[in-house]
Parts: C-alpha cells; sequence; structure tokens
C-alpha cells in the first residue's frame, strides 16, 4: 500500500487524474473501472479536457462497478446515469468502449471480464463507514463476486436505497448490485481516494492495517497494488 | 484465482516446479520466496539437477517467510535447516543470494522486500488448518506484515514449537518469526500446492470463496494472481 | 539479451521448455508464437505429455508466424502441417486455439494480433545464414510487418522454395509469407534456441552486438526481453 | 509504435507529462531516463510544480543518458547542467535520486542499470537528423551500448562540440558520451517528442517503417513499446 498525503483537494484531483492518465497511456487495450459519486467530480472535470474525442485513447475501455436500478424503469441506472454525466457524456466516450453492469447481467460480470484480460486499472471512492462500490458493511463477504444486495440485507438499506434514487419512493428499488470485495481485489491496479474531515476516520483505519468485513475497504490494503490518495483532512488524523 | 487439478503427486510437483523456473528465467533480479516442510519435497527434487550451479539463474535471489529458532542456539532454526537441507544445499546456491529472515531482523523485513524491490513470486503450502506460513488460526491478523507470534498466542502453541523442534524440550523456543498475511499478499504472484485427502476440506474450503481469519489462507484467494494446484486426492471433495 | 548457454541439446531443449511454459502459466489470455522446423523437435516432444489435454493451459493462444503454400492447394501450408504433426496434433491442441497464419490473411495479421492484445512469448529459430521466421538475408527489412517475399526475392529463392516443398516441381509455390523483423520486434518476451557447431558462427555474430540487415537476427538482440539459449557446441566460438 | 498526434506543442507537452507522471506512480522504485536540449522545457515546466517536494515520488530515480564533458573541466557537463538548470533543480529532485553518467563512468553504464533492475522508462527528443540522445549519424551502430564519441567521428564533429559548450574553443571537448542504440532499446517503454515544422521530415520517416543506421532513431520504431508524441506541425507530412 502507497500512501499519497495531498496538501488539499486539489492536488488530490490532479494526482487521482495522473495515475488514471498513466493507466490510460498503452500500447494495447487497457481496461479501467471508475467510480462515480461527488469525490471524482473534481478529477473528471481535470480529465474531460484532456481525454474528449482524443483517438490516441481509443485502447481505452471502461467498466461500471456497481448499479443500482430505477424501480420500474429500464435503461440506465443511479451509477450509469452519474457516470454519463460526470464524465463519459462530456469526455464524448464512445459507447462502445463502455461495458454497462446492470441488473441484467450482474450474474456474468465477472466472467465477462475475465474473458476480456482482467481490469488492469480501477478509481475508488470510499465511504466514511468504509464501503467500496456497493460493499456496505453488512452487505456483501470478503470473499464474494459480483452480487446481488437486497433491501433487507442491513435495517438501514431502505433508506438507503431511498436516498440514491433522490427520496422518491415510487422509483425505489429492492436491491442493487455490485461488484464484491473479491472482483476488485482481482484489478491489478488499485487506487483510492478520499477527501475532507469526513473521511478522516475511514483514511485512518486503512492506515493503522486493520482488516476486517465490518470496514469493507480494509480488505484492499492488503492489494500488491494499492495507492490510497487523500488530501490533508482526510489525512488530519494519521 | 485459478486452480489447477493434477491427477497424482507427481503432476503436482511437476506443475509447481514450472511456475517456479517460468518465474526464475527473468532478464534482471527476481526475488522469490519459497516454503520449507514435507508438501514441497518433490517439487525441489525436480529443480535440483535443474538449478544447481547454473549461471543463468544468478538473477535468481530467495528468502524464507518463517522461522522458529532454536531455544539457545544461534545460526539457522527450523525453517532455514530445512531449506538448507532440501534444497539450498543441494542445489548449490550461493550464500549471497539467499536473504534470511530470522529472529534478529524480522521487524525490518518488509521493509528490506520493499527496498529489494518487493517479492516476485512466492512457493506455498497449506497446513490441514488453512495456515500458510507461520500464520496459524488465532496467532495473526490479516492486516499483519511481519510478526513475531509467542508462546501464549494459542493454546496449543507451546505444542506445536515442542513438535517443531523434534520434541527436545530443551530446544524449544517460546516464539517464532513470520511473515504476516498482509506481506504475502504484498507479492506478485502466489503459487499454493497441496496434496492428498488430509488437504481435501481445506482446499474445498480455499475453493468456495469464503474468507475468514480463522482460515488464514483463505485471504489469499482474493489476490490477483493466485494459482492453487492440488491432486486428485486434495481435490476430492470438489 | 540475456545469453543461456547449455551442457548439451537436452538441455537446452529442457530451458526452452521451461521458458514456454512459464509464459503459458498466466491467470488469463496468453499470445503465444512456436516456431516450426527441426531445433524445436526436441522442446515439443518434452512438452507433448505436460500440455496435452490438460485444462489449466486453455488460456493459451497459439499462432504460426510464417507460411509456405503448397501450389495450387488449399488447406495447411509448410508451416502448420510441420507444427501440427510436431505439437498441435499429439499436444490435442484445440483449433479454436490456434490462430493461423497464411496467404490469405497475411495482410491482417499484425493488426488481428495487435487486437488480441499483442504476442506475449516467441519461441523462435535461426538459421545458420542469420534468419528467423521467414526473414531470410535479402527478403525483408528491419521496418516490415508480416509481408509476402516472392520467388523473385533472391537468386536462390526459387531453390529455397523448392527444398521447402520436398523437391516437388508441381507443388513449389512462387512466394510464402512471414511476420517481419518489426512484427517479431512488438512481442513482450523473445526466446530463441539453437544447437550443434553448424549454428556456432552465427551464434557468435548475435552475441558480438553487430546489427545488420544482412543477418536478420542480429535485430532482435536490440530487444529489451530477448533470450538466446545454446547448446555447448552452437557456443564454442564464443 | 503508437503515434500520438496532438493539436499543438501545449498539447505534446501535457501529453509527455501524463506519460512520464504514469511512470513515476509506482509501489516500488522505478528507473526513468529523461533529456535534455529545448524540446522537452515545456514538458518540465509542467512537471515542476507537480513533483517538487513531494515525498511520494521518492521512488523515482533518474539517470541521464549522454554528457558532454567541458574540456579541462571536472563537474558536471553540457547535458547535467542542463538537465539541472530545466528539471532537477527546480524540481528539488535529491541527489541520490541521479544516477549521472559521465566520462569517468561511462564504461559501466550498462552494468550499473543492469544492477539497478533496469530501466523502466526514458522521455526521448530527435534530431532533424535523425539522431536521440547523442547516436549522431554516422557516430554509433545499432548494437553499440554506452559509447565513446571522438572528435573525428563524422566530418562535422568538432563544429558539434563547439557548438555545444558555446563556441568557446577552450572549452570544447573532443568526444562525448551516450548511452547506444541497443542500452536505449533495453528500456521497458519509449516515450519520444518532436514539434515543429522542423521536424516534419523525420517524423514521416519514423512512421513510414524505414529502420536504417543513417537515421538512428529509426530503430526505435522496432521496439515493443514505444509511443511517438508529436505537435500537429511535426505530424504535417503524415
Amino acid at each position: 500500500m502507497k500512501l499519497i498525503v495531498t496538501k488539499d483537494l486539489q492536488e488530490m484531483n490532479e494526482v487521482a487524474a495522473q495515475h488514471l492518465l498513466g493507466a490510460m497511456h498503452t500500447q494495447y487495450r487497457t481496461n479501467i473501472a471508475i467510480t462515480a459519486g461527488s469525490t471524482p467530480k473534481g478529477v473528471y472535470e481535470l480529465m474531460i479536457p484532456l481525454v474528449k474525442d482524443k483517438e490516441y485513447f481509443d485502447n481505452v475501455h471502461y467498466y461500471n462497478f456497481d448499479e443500482i436500478p430505477f424501480k420500474g424503469e429500464t435503461g440506465y441506472g443511479v451509477t450509469m446515469q452519474n457516470l454519463n454525466k460526470l464524465y463519459f457524456d462530456p469526455a464524448n466516450i464512445k459507447r462502445e468502449k463502455i461495458h454497462v453492469l446492470d441488473w441484467t447481467n450482474y450474474e456474468t460480470q465477472d466472467q465477462r471480464i475475465a474473458a476480456d484480460g482482467g481490469l488492469d486499472f480501477v478509481l475508488l471512492g470510499v465511504g466514511a463507514d468504509g464501503h467500496f462500490c456497493g460493499n456496505l458493511p453488512g452487505t456483501t463477504k470478503f470473499g464474494d463476486l459480483t452480487s446481488r444486495v437486497a433491501e433487507d440485507a442491513t435495517p438501514d438499506m431502505v433508506q438507503v436505497l431511498l436516498n440514491e434514487v433522490g427520496g422518491v419512493e415510487e422509483k425505489r428499488p429492492d436491491f442493487y448490485v455490485t461488484m464484491g470485495p473479491k472482483s476488485i481485489m482481482q484489478i491489478k491496479k488499485l487506487v483510492m481516494i478520499a477527501n475532507g474531515t469526513a473521511k478522516a476516520e475511514i483514511v485512518k483505519k486503512l492506515v493503522e492495517g486493520i482488516v476486517t468485513e465490518e470496514v469493507p475497504s480494509t480488505l484492499l490494503t492488503t492489494h500488491p497494488d494499492f495507492t490510497l490518495i487523500v488530501d490533508e483532512e482526510a489525512a488530519s488524523l494519521l
């Protein structure tokens, strides 16, 4: 595990973008998974002008690693809608380069990725509770591959799902899908970002070296190529 | 995780040797850790005539990953004496290529390995209880780097230590040292061997995908480059 | 460049097989190109029992790197017939794992390989004249990709082609196809074998470090991962 | 070979910096060689604020690949003075991370690099005459490792050397040293930059695929991981 402490959020974004861009500049196909959510927003803002319509990145294939359906709807779920808005649309990424994981194909996600030669790189965020992707405490086990998590997985899951669809009860799904801890550990290079004082506790746990399913992301600290990039606020308890 | 089921012990030995030899044929320095014990005996018997006095393997550096001292003695401990007998001496490996871990330097083992560029390959055995290296159930945690395990770590540790020194109470040490689960996970490629019906239960657990500290080796199934080579007997419960 | 001198042909075969088997034991797909001809016969004899019907090698994809058609015939040419006989048939390699280069598709060989993620490994022989694959002196340039070589390429090419089809004039083609020097240089790891006193002169040239199109294989000595395995006779002028 | 055409010099600088930064973000030591001269000036200007005093780049070791002495002087030569000014000093790179090649140690440069585990990355410029490093047409051969080039190597070498020391005859050396074509080909990843219409002819030659010692950099087009980054002006003849 390599820990990178940056002086502020801007530098965290820059260093994360450096990792992503480095992973994208390869001779042959490279497979990368990227995270939705609020943390990577600044990373994608830096990357969009560098990536948009650049043919020299045609070797890059993208994967999402979790998805939350809108109840009763087909089409993209919460994660892909967010990724489209944050990055894929403004960066004008060709649709044939985006390998969508959703509720219709999650059971074959790990096999399809293996057939594509494995994932080379992932950019991850981390929750204050230690979750990564959809691996919230109590939902998946370290040994799980891509999984379906139901609304009864944890006591507050119904509320979590409601929040994810903007609090609209009619759109609340009764499950989501996510690549599991074992799926993510199969990726060749893991990069995780965290910023702000709200993440200081979880960053402390990651650095301390305890590995426990109650804090799912602690597993990643055992990966042979794991880089954790945090700003000074997130590093304030170290 | 890649599972290789061989028809018998002989094939298990051959396939393990193929992995080792493949890892040793590099342009520049390669760092490999190898296991002592009874399981790899046949692997080393195959390798010795292929490796002995071969200058083209001068790029290979060897590491042991645990050590049990003989009480009141200096010099090599149980593991290195065993490795010397099984492989290093008959293969005539130069002493400057062997990087000894023992009770005098275990606290810097992980830093020294990092300074050497990391380990590229490890050959591991597995115990019926799921232990690997000196990571017996109850002794180390998933997040541990190289550690000292004392005689009071588990109820039967005194007996374990006694057995390791041939049942001679005067030689029984009150601790041993081992690279921890996290240390082993840092290695680029992991290969584990298991043979015989006595290993069928643990092999079943490894393949089933449960990851728990009660069965330490289950962590390794999450590694991005983990190969498990077992003979038909060890695979009999799959 | 790494030079490996073995004590005899048997050891040369073993060391070459060690390289091949090491390259074949990967988690995901691996793409390897292998050579026909008399030199590798012993290598394949060693490998066939280790590879035949082994599911754990299903990740291996094979490529031939040159082909000589039989005039007026469709079906396999000289190289593939030879590879079938020496290795693919006795090792029972599945046809869907063999990516055939021939006169109908040579113009897209380099693009197809790039789309497959590039070649990871090649086993090469070398001629006394310094040729490798179908890159005979005077036929291709260092910068050539997969090429068609016509019967008028060199003064003795008609005779070369006649010999290749067993001296039967009716079967003599007026061209062959070969991956070019640049195609072979794109491969991640190159291993070349040579044995016997007839190869001592060319081995000397390869080791001396002169690089000239008159001795095509000298280019390979500049590759970042090139291993030359020779027996003592082939090394006798060093 | 991967060709990247950028819309202008600024983008060429950015894309080159992306490659460098990507190569620098590794878990363990990484060895990179960088070029002096006018072409990379903008690359280093982008990198200096991103690299200066950043502990997370302490894993990066730097190498220069050629050197021109000032006659009668000890201390740094033309290349290192230039690199110090352009990058090492403003980026505040620690001196123990800089592995200086000069006239006192060039004969062991290739062995020292091999002992360091090889170079992982190089940033190269290219001359209008096709030279790279100190490999001017007529001075070195494709098969040369690190070499000493004397003032009588080519008809205009005395003038070249005079220009390099600012036209001051008293400072003109009678030789320089350079890593040879074969030395550079041993590096795992090669990145070359070229901008402006003055480079359009040489870029055309590199892309056309002719490989000849008269245009030394054409050899690099055969390397398995070679990226050529050029601005639109340098690409204007493609």
